[in-house]
């Protein structure tokens, strides 16, 4: 079983590595990009754990060790 | 139109950051956590592009400046 933790700036907090790429982009002749946001993601491998408790542990972690909650926002998935 | 595109080290390169972080999260008492490691993704807002105009133009951008191909990999999805 494999979890996916997404993690992103909330939108109403400004993303200056977003911006930057986002001007890269557009000055290197990229067409249709109308803005690029950045964040991180987690690859975790679960063993041992049934889908309740994987996604348990999951969100907490998400929620106590990989996101600021005072900027940040995440989603997560899981994989069997 | 949205685009994700995720980058992660390459399976043969070691990730220290999801190394210390998988230590961290097992100190804390986190339980059924075999492994972590940790990539970036960049959400990009697309505009006036049809859906292959913005596969050719992500991929492009996703291979030219958003990865770093000797030690990274990315995938990519499109959500319309």
């Amino acid at each position: 079983m494999k979890a996916y933790v997404y993690v992103s700036l909330k939108k109403s907090v400004l993303d200056p590595q977003g911006k930057t790429i986002h001007g890269a982009l557009n000055k290197m002749g990229y067409k249709g990009l109308a803005d690029v946001r950045q964040g991180k993601y987690f690859e975790i491998q679960l063993d041992g754990l049934n889908h309740d408790q994987a996604k348990a542990e999951v969100e907490r972690a998400a929620k106590e060790v990989l996101t600021n909650p005072v900027i940040e926002e995440y989603r997560y998935s899981i994989e069997e």
